[in-house]
């Protein structure tokens, strides 16, 4: 079986993020991804203020320099001011030829 | 505490083949699963024609052998024709014999 | 960019100890959380009964050692009687301050 190391990068984010994260994801590369809505609390941009409430968990699998590029993104346009964190994680995939 | 490395299996796929799907893992050995309705997009089959819709995402905890098994199963059934993707990451879990 | 390792532990348990189960990893050290409703098969208790229904996921970023802890609380408290899975990854983050 031809397996393939890839990174999964995840996403979780207010729910008012979505569809400015999904544009991003795509710009920066990724081929698909998928997204869910969950329930949770934590904390919110720089000073870390309580948060709860609803967010988006998005996540989509990519190159390593997708996924750092996707991560870079993140932190760059949304972890001041909103709740959010990015993850990024190994799997290994049947090689379909989608995500190179 | 007693700790194990195991397999997660990750199987994303359009939810016409969740009663399939959840028969074959079954059949290969999975002792359990969980499943959730997941929104996306990505690329469906072996020309990779857009897509985008719901899924199923279905999560199992495996042997090594068995994480194999299901995953050259996906690749030989579904892959030509639907939208699906299948992972593994390697977990650590408390032992409980379940998964053995 | 400034990444961290760090562990991501998942509990898969009954819907009817989502309430116990954020007090106990709150109480542990996690500083956030989120959950979804999946459903599932699997095990339930040390007797390995056959259990099928609704649960709850819970996922948490968090350091080495809260993770433990949290393992050691579920397999302690919860895992003779209810139908419940806990694992731990190791994911990298994008440091934030948020779980140091």
């Amino acid at each position: 079986m031809n397996t393939h190391a890839i990174k999964k990068v995840t996403i979780i984010a207010e729910s008012v993020l979505e569809l400015k994260i999904i544009e991003d994801i795509k710009r920066l590369g990724a081929k698909g991804y998928t997204l869910i809505e969950v329930r949770g609390e934590g904390t919110k941009g720089r000073h870390a203020s309580d948060w709860a409430g609803n967010s988006v968990k998005i996540e989509t699998l990519v190159t390593d320099l997708v996924a750092e590029a996707i991560l870079q993104r993140m932190a760059d346009e949304y972890f001041e001011y909103y709740a959010i964190v990015a993850f990024v994680e190994n799997v290994t995939v049947v090689r379909q030829e989608k995500f190179s």
